[in-house]
């Protein structure tokens, strides 16, 4: 008899036989030090972040109860919000339960079957996912080229546009043209979406991201979306925008009217992470010191956030080059086809503010010969 | 000058006149009674639950970091997932970072442009959308009506095809003929998702839910959905089902491996409910009890699980019965259209077993008069 299951059956073993076979393995305590993981201000388990977020488990419990619409909306939401709005300099600000979320809220609800979305070709699968479920029509620019994006937004019949992009991007850690974004896109009378994932706590002032650095967290057609889960070492999502798009979002936005207002201890902890972040605005300043030493010892140039990434041969030797490194007890990350936007598989490295002078000292070497052998 | 928030200003506006607009209000200590959220087991500020989340915040910090797949899964996170298999009888589960994410990383991985789903009227938002994201043609199903589903499971041309439904509907409360479904989706060929997000904890042996209340918690066929947010007073998502489905969905799923791991905070807390759940498995008796008294008060059948649907003339009716309830010191939710899946406008009332006999009383009153009147 068959089973509605047999093709999965079959779909795992083409993924065996090719090797591509992803499985999960328990990061332990003492597993090395984490040069693949996204928390770039090392505030995870900052006492601070703890405290943070054990206060609002006391305070407010395990979970929100509910959507943020019915009664799920707690003061440490409102609190997380207004400190996302201060540190960004966004008129408003509102908390979602994941960053993928985030993204789903925006192009859901800011594009749709009358709008043209012009997306860079190395945008986070939540973006693209976004603009699948919005059903608009989608260009994708080629990497970071603003000729293509104004020739794309050029040809537009839509009656509406929105561009997509990353301030900086998660596999391959580099910056967009922002500035140049924002002014070509208020040109056009589009729509710029700019996810901060991987900017924010990193670059601008203050950590306030690469939207503020251009001194544009007030245009109102810009709307940055971040997560709460990599510098601000929680859980969550934010869209920071005009207040006109976040009424917009909380009347129409199905990831977040029909969802579970964020967990109260991943609401502590982000908004404990902004004060630390605020008090240590040298942070920013370490992470980008240790990525320039781990990008120095992999022949790579310094990266604009704490991201880096170093192609390799082949997807073997990646992942051959993971199980080394972590042998010499470091963890890495590695990205392959079909994960990467350009089809080579690389190594994806991150620095992480508080990793001390002897631990870099050390990854650095196994680095060093782990890159120049691939 | 045109800017492109232009008609969003418009959607406003509109909505004003309606009398639509949905705004967010912060949810106070001492806000009355809630009859309008998830927390079905009353357990979001016990105390067991409180310290699984703060242990968990102390022991792994304030966020998992990364991806699940990279270093983002913890100790916790296996845990949790040997707990829910435990209490629903799956033969294996896997833990996402929300109900929504679970559902649109099933529906993503299920189905296929080569699939037929089909999906009961009033699946959740969360169902709708991984449906549009998975580009399977979609059927809809008449609410709960068998005979529907197989006549468009028996129009099929498409190679696979899967069945949605959820155990216990979020609007109406109302339970799916579940052993019927798995029955006639194993007849059939297809795939059967359940979403038991208001099944968990609160109906099924344990509170196992309805899939383990049929006893086939292990038909491989049938694929489970759950959340976190709810009876288990965290945040998260999971997907119980045959170790072939986990490990497609570990490889293959986008808002699995695109996202980061549930916090630890949350993991801490819908595991050490669940510890609660198994010592005290007459909370699920009491949810039932006390929501056949709030039934009795306001006219309606005790529902099949904690969630019941009181229907009201119009959206202005429903309103100003909400806030009738609230000046009374009452939590209550309605639904109204486009939000209810018929039309209707509906008060929705929660049973929560940690309510007591007192506070009960008084609400029957409320609710008896706010009823009668409507
Ligand atoms: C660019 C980008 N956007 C969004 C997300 C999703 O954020 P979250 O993990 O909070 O859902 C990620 C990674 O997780 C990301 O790299
Ligand atoms: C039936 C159903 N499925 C899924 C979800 C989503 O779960 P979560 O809030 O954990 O994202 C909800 C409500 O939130 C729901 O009612």
């Amino acid at each position: 008899m068959t089973s509605p299951l047999d093709w999965i059956r079959q779909a795992a073993a083409t993924r065996e036989d090719a090797g591509l076979t992803r499985r999960l393995a328990t990061t332990k305590h003492g597993d090395g030090l984490d040069l693949a993981g996204n928390d770039y201000l090392g505030l995870r388990t900052h006492p601070a972040v703890v405290a943070g977020a054990v206060a609002a488990a006391e305070t407010y419990g395990g979970g929100a109860g509910a959507s943020r619409l019915v009664t799920g909306t707690l003061d440490v939401h409102d609190e997380l919000e207004a400190a996302l709005a201060a540190l960004t300099g966004a008129p408003s600000a509102l908390v979602l339960s994941t960053g993928y979320a985030a993204n789903l809220a925006v192009l859901t609800t800011l594009a749709d079957a009358g709008t043209l979305v012009v997306s860079d070709e190395h945008a986070h699968a939540s973006l693209i996912d976004g603009c699948r479920l919005s059903r608009a029509a989608v260009s994708v620019s080629r990497h970071n080229d603003l000729d293509h994006v104004a020739e794309l937004l050029g040809r537009r019949e839509a009656p509406r546009a929105v561009v997509v992009a990353e301030s900086i991007y998660s596999v391959l850690g580099d910056a967009a043209p922002v500035e140049d974004l924002i002014a070509l896109t208020a040109e056009a009378g589009a729509i710029l979406v700019v996810d901060e994932a991987h900017a924010l706590g990193v670059v601008g002032p203050g950590g306030g991201g690469l939207v503020a650095a251009a001194g544009q967290a007030g245009a109102e057609h810009v709307v940055v979306t971040a997560t709460l889960s990599k510098s601000l070492a929680a859980q969550g999502g934010a869209v920071l925008a005009s207040p006109d798009v976040r009424e917009h979002l909380v009347n129409t936005a199905r990831p977040f009217i029909y969802d579970t207002g964020l967990a109260p201890a991943s609401a502590g902890a982000a908004l404990a992470a902004l004060g630390v972040l605020r008090e240590h605005p040298e942070l920013t300043a370490r992470v980008h010191a240790n990525a320039a030493r781990l990008a120095g010892a992999c022949g790579v140039e310094p990266p604009a956030g704490a991201v880096m990434s170093v192609e390799v041969r082949g997807p073997h030797e990646a992942v051959e080059a993971v199980e080394t490194a972590r042998a010499h007890g470091i963890r890495i990350g590695c990205f392959r086809p079909p994960s990467t936007p350009d089809g080579t598989s690389r190594l994806r490295l991150t620095a992480h503010a508080d990793h001390g002078e002897h631990e870099l000292d050390r990854a650095c070497d196994v680095l060093a010969a782990l890159t120049a052998r691939g």
